[in-house]
């Protein structure tokens, strides 16, 4: 695997890519519980760019090193700030990166170890899929340093059922991996030995799946679900048809159909 | 019961009618696992425009014969289709019935066994109940064959909450009844001998209330549902106004306070 | 605590508001199952005004008298009136006090036991959060006498899965509180004598947040869950920026770093 971060190991996003399109994003400042620095967003931002421009990138892995998945934003750099014009670009660095996630046309997982609270669980509802070790922990903490999480409630409401939501923003209290999983926040609560095993299992279901079906489907799936479900329809139908005139699904259903015979 | 198809046994749908108002349409092209074929698409259109019609309807049964439940669309029928106009136009035919099912002024239940996969998952998601048998199984699998479940994804995402439909729709894959019921796809899952008990329950509930009532309720919900929480008490307080017009629901109202005193 | 009605203890609604800021308004017609009588429902549209004057209010808790919860409208004043106007004007002061707890800039929690059904089901769809004693029970049961909840759909909706919701409006059927939790409909179910012990830790974490945080954060969320995500991103954005200029969040972030160091 080709691991590069912005130059050097010490860099606070390492990038990975293997031969088969898998690219494993790694934030990297562990001792900092991977909070996102400017650096770190930016790299991130990059990244995602790069990888929207891939045409082998067949799936994400967004991982992070070290006892925590994510502590949020960096609040050193945050309070350093003092005008509202730049706590709103920094929340719009921020934005993008968690939309582009959302925007990237092949899957993003999570894999969630240790705590992710503030935007490390705003991060965690913006992927895809999600899974977690048993021991890992969420939480939209903010509130407790009398900051409420709003931008993480975006994703966090889009997530899980609004009651639950609205607990998590309110008290800023952890929850556990299986409550996490109870939920709808992440797919899956594995023991902790097992979570590479868990997410490699969903990275091959991916790979077996056509790119193009994939991009064509995720796009598809985040633009109708803001819509009416009449003009959903349409949206959806359109891709389907769209979907239908990539050789690799009529291929995929004529094999289907003469493995039957 | 007064069971009839397209004239025959053999049609692909049969449609049964009860003295009180019990429609039960059964998908009946059991050797194709009640794939969603033109003529069965026709059938179901064409029964849906009876039942909005039939004013002595009360509620509708929506089952299949044999192993499955349905297996989406008839793939046979979909590849022999070049055109993306004609990939549309079937799109729309399939999005007439699963619109249909909602726009329906009485209450629709599936009955579940075996699988229901693809456009048949849809079917299940599109249905305002639905209760299985503990063997049944539920995919969105058309990614398997290289075709994204788009339309699925519409009433899919509905349904369910956001990371578990997109796991479904990512991977492909089969979850069962038990899992179903947690991710809130159908209501309930129920021992395999138990299904039709399960099912008559509900369908004895239902017509223990006025049809109307349920008509006014069963409009306004799916159209509030798709407004700001403020413009749908607009709409939901004029449906109940509407509703306390209605000479049964005035009595309903009286005999409870008669029995209160 | 400082407790008055309207002037006196047979008042409909009791309020009470503590030194801290707990304001407890406690729907007080327990021989009535605490239904919403035009005089409560006034009581509480004009302390829900009051409260959202009260600077010094923090949190309300609503409650109930008696066995019951709420029983819902108060169907002898209900079905007095004729004019379809008469209930318009009923549902529209009832959708005043359920948008009034949304729009309060203190979180409500609902503090639930006994049974919980109709518009009583519908105030504990609509405050933010809900805790309910084992014992209590929850229905939106007006189809059981010809009048569907319109209403509560709209409130329950928005808080359950949709074929949760759907269930409970056709069937009328009542479901206990942990199922009410499983459906997200309640935060938690306790053992009965436990209720006033989880309703007060929940009060004592929202007071050890500042009041201006929770104030903008529930109300950026109201707003930005009816948005498409890029325009929801914006106004969460924008109430962090407000957020950060809070001499509170600025003081509670340094706090923070500083006992790190």
């Amino acid at each position: 695997m080709d691991t590069h971060g912005s130059g050097t190991l010490a860099a606070p996003l390492l990038i990975g890519r293997d031969s088969r399109g898998v690219v494993t994003l790694t934030l990297n400042r562990p001792a900092s519980f991977n909070a996102l620095s400017d650096e770190l967003l930016a790299a991130l931002d990059a990244a995602i760019g790069e990888i929207a421009a891939d045409a082998g990138a067949r799936v994400v892995v967004l991982a992070a090193n070290g006892r925590a998945f994510c502590a949020g934003h960096d609040l050193r750099e945050m309070i350093a700030r003092e005008e509202a014009d730049a706590h709103r670009d920094l929340f719009a660095r921020c934005t993008r990166v968690m939309l582009g996630l959302q925007r990237l046309p092949v899957p993003v997982i999570a894999r969630v170890q240790g705590v992710a609270t503030a935007a490390g669980c705003q991060l965690v509802a913006s992927c895809d899929l999600a899974v977690a070790a048993a021991s890992a922990r969420f939480a939209v903490s903010g509130i407790n340093l009398g900051l409420f999480c709003s931008t993480p409630s975006v994703a966090l409401a889009r997530a899980v059922p609004r009651k639950a939501a609205l607990e998590m923003l309110f008290t800023g209290g952890m929850i556990d991996a299986a409550e996490a999983a109870r939920r709808f926040l992440i797919n899956e609560a594995v023991p902790d030995a097992e979570l590479d095993d868990a997410v490699a299992r969903l990275v091959e279901q991916i790979l077996a799946k056509p790119r193009a079906a994939l991009a064509i489907g995720k796009a598809q799936f985040y633009r109708q679900i803001e819509l009416g479900i009449a003009e959903a329809y349409e949206v959806a139908g359109e891709a389907m048809a769209c979907n239908m005139q990539d050789a690799a699904a009529r291929e995929g259903i004529s094999r289907f159909l003469d493995r039957k015979k």
